[in-house]
């Protein structure tokens, strides 16, 4: 096995990032000290950026390439919740020296298929080497139509509250590779953990339906909690219409997994009511399930009730996953 | 001491980070998934990312306002040489969980003077922990009239390089921290170190001026390199002509550490000769010292021929820093 060491900073980038880099004009084939591009008249730049670390977001075991995919999906799910569609990305790898060059082949070729999949382009870096484990960060770029992203933080309380597609996948996939959940049918769920869904096609079709959106990435009951809290409110939620993994929604334990583990990546906003046909419409056309979960209501900003199937309040151990 | 543990992540945003962001609008006082802005008509955005490692690229134990200086001003570096003017960033931290608040607070206090200095805000960024050292990088936006960025390849040949302010500064600084060199006067050369001069004021002036630039991070031989690489041809460097330091001007030993040893964030720039005059200009106006010290020249690209004071060949032990 070859190390990185032996190519060197400028040989690793020749072999595998200026490939990534070689459809997006303003990447400058990576050879200036930085990426230079326009953004289009009546649009504004989205920039996000997330971080991973090994044995903290991922395991240093994963394979490299859910690696790549996790970590431009992650970013791309906080495009989407900005409404916008994606651009361009710039990647901080920070490598110990002993991840060897297939390591970083296969992580290339992740985000190769991923920027093949999404759109998108490497547009810079930087590559350093670190005593510790691996980190990797991308700031990711997005373009919306001027005034038009959609914000955290709603004006209106007592609006439906909506979430994308399913809730908890993820959480239950995480205790099945941590062996401590044996349930049958757990490939998907482990699927939608290394490699989530950001709904990139749903996003941008909010603007003008949803008045406030969130990613769900802290956990659903947290991130909420978020939103309410921009929005000087409180909110209600009811466990029983979330639609989460069948093994949780008989199990009050793995229910309470599923709508505090976290890792969801899946759109969560408060629309008018007035906006659920095309809700209804748009989860036709985008073939993405969007399901009315709640309300905001008057109330102490960010508290959030949840309510089981007969109304009764629910007790969690959490509201969601802790940075620190 | 508290540690971050207990402000949790929110905690750390409201106090350490919204503060930073509160002068740029397009941070959204950091309460979105992302931030949102737009790129006056007739400009372009100039993206750079960096990171810096604790125990790679500086010490645990370094004062946490200088680390701050360090990493916001090797990016606005990075945009100068592009001939951008610097307009926002991004930030991730990745701190090991006994990283206290006192550590943060600093850090915080080092980028709140830098944006004050240099006219920038921070749009948003990432905080996680990790079990390994610190983590920082910064993404900088800058803007640029469209069309005007400075590239490091040049299609010329034959024009004279210049290059900003000292070299070795930094060098020659770091081996005095290191306790492997005693001579007078290092104090100025330690915080040329920790607190470098990105030439801000002279980079969005070269446009126009300079036909190639680049900024020296890795070492003054080692970037006058990367921008013959570019440019596909050699060049000659005038070791003589290079304002050194001047323990490093009489001592061949210390006159290859300058030349090689990096973290100098100069700009390198070729231009024609008909622009020396309008460069001893700018070099007036902005009180940076600009130096003619070598030439691009037919040759294998990349080859630079370090010429000593009486024009023999210098033999470098090598050509700058290696990042692994």
């Amino acid at each position: 096995m070859t190390t990185p060491s032996h190519l060197g900073e400028f040989g690793r980038i020749n072999r595998y990032f200026k490939p990534l880099a070689a459809g997006f004009a303003g990447a400058r084939g990576l050879t200036d000290d930085a990426a230079v591009f326009g953004v289009p008249e009546g649009q504004e730049l989205v920039v996000t950026t997330d971080a991973m670390v090994a044995g903290v977001h991922f395991l240093a075991s994963d394979p490299p390439g859910d690696v790549a995919a996790k970590l431009l999906r992650a970013n791309l799910s906080d495009l989407a919740a900005m409404g916008a569609e994606p651009l361009a990305y710039t990647l901080i790898t920070a490598l110990p020296k002993d991840v060897g060059e297939d390591w970083l082949a296969a992580f290339a070729a992740g985000l190769a298929e991923d920027q093949a999949r999404f759109g998108i382009h490497l547009a810079g870096g930087d590559s350093v080497s670190t005593l510790g484990p691996i980190l990797l960060s991308v700031t990711a770029f997005g373009l919306v139509p001027r005034g038009q992203a959609l914000p955290r933080r709603s004006e209106r309380v007592g609006d439906p509250v909506f979430v994308t597609g399913t809730i908890g996948d993820a959480a239950l996939g995480l205790q099945a590779v941590l062996g401590t959940l044996a349930i049958p049918a757990v490939e998907p769920l482990v699927t939608r953990l290394r490699r989530p869904d950001p709904r990139v096609n749903v996003g941008p079709r909010l603007r003008g339906l949803a008045v406030s959106c969130i990613d769900v990435s802290d956990g659903l009951v947290a991130d909420l909690g978020h939103l309410a809290e921009e929005s000087g409110c409180a909110a209600v939620l009811h466990a029983g219409r979330v639609p989460v993994p069948a093994a949780a929604a008989g199990d009050p334990a793995l229910l309470a997994c599923a709508l505090t583990g976290g890792d969801d990546y899946e759109l969560l906003f408060t629309a008018p009511e007035a906006a659920r046909g095309a809700l209804a419409d748009l989860s036709r056309d985008t073939g993405v399930p969007i399901t009315e979960i709640g309300r905001t209501v008057e109330g102490p900003a960010g508290r959030v009730e949840v309510l089981d199937a007969a109304g009764a309040p629910l007790d969690l151990p959490r509201r969601g996953w802790d940075h620190f």
